[in-house]
């Protein structure tokens, strides 16, 4: 893993693909699969995410208030979906899905080595988590696959369906 | 434009797609280019967006509490990159741009024809705007243009790059 300038950060995560999401409590690492997250500032990076208070990852991340946001590239559907259809109470679902934790540098949370993408995050408002089980999350580390060259991503459209990356394009433009 | 079940709101949304946002103050109506959004609630569906107080934008929706998201289709392309190029302090956008603006149900905000689904919203969460520009917004109508089939959006990589859908696939998913 090579690390991002998090000035870089919103150019992945603002095309909306699908991420999982990684947190560590009590020595135990889990992952989920998320589609609710956005972008908030571009530097230092904030992303929003909704985790809900169903989802087992919810305790750990109010808790610990550290994560991880791995991107996935299209080819790993299959385990994404897999992540999403279980829950860390049940299922310790890194061995069981055979993905490999490396450790991250300043969060307790584990990096997932096949994702092209990690981005080692702090929650840093909460004030709409009670509410809204939203929270607002600072990119303190970002790291790249260097291997993983032009990666598409997935976009979930809801009961299975996804859309996979298509055609990028250029249009001249002053936004960033 | 036909009306949408809220139920299905999230399913627009949740793939990431680049969005115009209207807005009407005084009579006058305006249009932005936005990424920054994601789902918070399935129904009634709630959606949180960031709109920066450099935005012309900005002062309308927090007075007014009330705006439309409409979602362009691909071949929309250089208008949403027009549209995101300059501001509503200096264009009326809708005329320049050609878009036309159609009157909404529920909001003083208008819909876009051109766009292929039109979201009104209102402002029900105003927590984080003094710090991170964040709305929740509720979504109270939704409509589609049953004309335009199988849209494909567009994903904001940032400087006038933007990802295309692809291929559409399906897996076997107990997700909502």
């Amino acid at each position: 893993m090579k690390g991002l300038a998090l000035a870089k950060v919103y150019q992945l995560l603002e095309p909306g693909p699908v991420v999982l999401l990684t947190t560590a409590r009590d020595g135990r690492a889990n992952v989920m699969t998320m589609s609710w997250h956005m972008m908030v500032e571009f530097e230092p990076p904030l992303v929003a995410c909704v985790v809900s208070n169903a989802d087992y990852s919810f305790a750990a991340l109010r808790a610990t208030k550290e994560c991880v946001i791995a991107i996935p590239a299209a080819r790993l559907a299959q385990k994404v979906v897999d992540v999403g259809n279980c829950s860390g109470r049940d299922v310790a679902k890194f061995e069981k899905f055979g993905l490999t934790a490396l450790k991250a540098r300043r969060v307790a949370a584990p990096l997932v080595a096949e994702c092209f993408a990690n981005l080692e995050c702090k929650v840093v408002d909460g004030r709409l988590v009670n509410r809204h089980n939203l929270f607002v999350l600072e990119v303190v580390q970002a790291w790249t696959d260097p291997t993983q060259r032009h990666p598409k991503t997935l976009h979930h459209r809801g009961y299975g369906k996804f859309v996979v990356d298509g055609a990028a394009i250029r249009l001249k433009s002053k936004m960033r």
